[in-house]
């Protein structure tokens, strides 16, 4: 079909940037399918994978014959083509609030990258258990709370004023933190689990091995 | 003023994503400040500006009582509040070739890192000599040569239609391999180079150490 959508994820859902394409594509209430790559067996480094991709890596989209990586970017593409009202807005209509959000979703690939590490998805997603956070990742730990209170500033539900796709990003990097039991500021651990309440996050944690603490 | 635009860059030009901002506002023609940190003395993490800038780093935004850090959402906001026609477009107006536009942002700023390690900016901007490749450096090189060749197929003068921001992102990182000396195809070294005498990157460049090559 001309717009079918495919959404390319790793096999075992952990990618943190396949969440976000995924939770935009529900929220959007398209329909798409996921197409999962064996990383480990070097599925995506296949030419029929790697070239129209261009990166690749996950995740990709596929809508007809228009290939495009890198999440952000995907995330964008979804709110333009499938803009407000008929489907729901990930971005704000206010230049400002709307800015916001893409410094939120910038911040979360770019930055803090030890607790990155220390905390993978999979801890998360594949039921492993964390080791102790290294000198490293405490100091990125402490910067991630310290700039999301500034992202949320108290009695803030959200990011921008409604719920975006930063709010779905930045909920899942708090979650390397809370769902781990690692300190995390009360207000922003609440935020993090009243995000991961919407339909379209429960779909994704529904493919893993997430469990309800 | 309400709507002074101050630009927070380091001290020393170095930064590409101080860059890409600079190169956005120059390109935009809207008139702003320049205004320094010394990281070294640690300038950036003085709560005056760690807290209104959010994140504490390079570069941030102010226009008038609003601040917005994060290179790319600080050029997507200018493209938003100064838009064509009355001032250049540096996003393409057709989604798909938007999205590329940002999904070549999103890959020089979240890959290709032992790259940006082994040739950092310094080599460009400050005089510094580079040293051998590493092992991961070289497969960093190479993939941003074919990752890259994807970007801009034999005969394209830009990553979208017409100059767009990705451009000078994409060949300031081209330059850390053209500039240095190391292998680049000859048509990615052309590309660079091209990009690179566009009159905002010049700019640029006289504030550096930069010598034509
Ligand atoms: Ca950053
Ligand atoms: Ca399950
Ligand atoms: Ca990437
Ligand atoms: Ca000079």
């Amino acid at each position: 079909m001309a717009d079918e959508i495919v959404l390319y994820g790793n096999e075992d859902w952990t990618s943190p940037y396949v969440f976000s394409a995924f939770v935009c594509l529900k929220e959007k209430g398209v329909p798409f399918q996921v197409e999962r790559l064996d990383l480990a067996a070097g599925q995506h480094h296949r030419p029929e994978y790697a070239v129209p991709s261009f990166t690749g890596r996950v995740p990709a989209l596929r809508h007809g014959d228009f290939w495009l990586a890198e999440s952000s970017a995907i995330d964008e593409y979804l709110e333009d083509v499938f803009p407000p009202p008929r489907h729901a807005a990930l971005y704000p209509a206010d230049p400002r609030e709307r800015a916001k959000v893409r410094m939120v979703q910038a911040f979360v690939r770019s930055d803090v990258a030890p607790l990155r590490a220390d905390r993978p998805t999979s801890t998360l997603f594949s039921g492993d258990k964390p080791g102790p956070l290294s000198k490293e990742g405490k100091a990125a730990a402490d910067r991630l709370v310290a700039v999301a209170e500034r992202f949320l500033p108290a009695g803030a539900q959200y990011v921008a004023g409604a719920f975006s796709i930063a709010d779905a990003d930045l909920a899942l990097m708090l979650q390397r933190l809370v769902h781990n039991h690692d300190p995390c500021p009360e207000r922003l651990a609440t935020y993090a689990r009243e995000i991961f309440r919407r339909p379209s996050i429960r779909e994704w944690l529904g493919h893993t091995r997430w469990q309800e603490r």
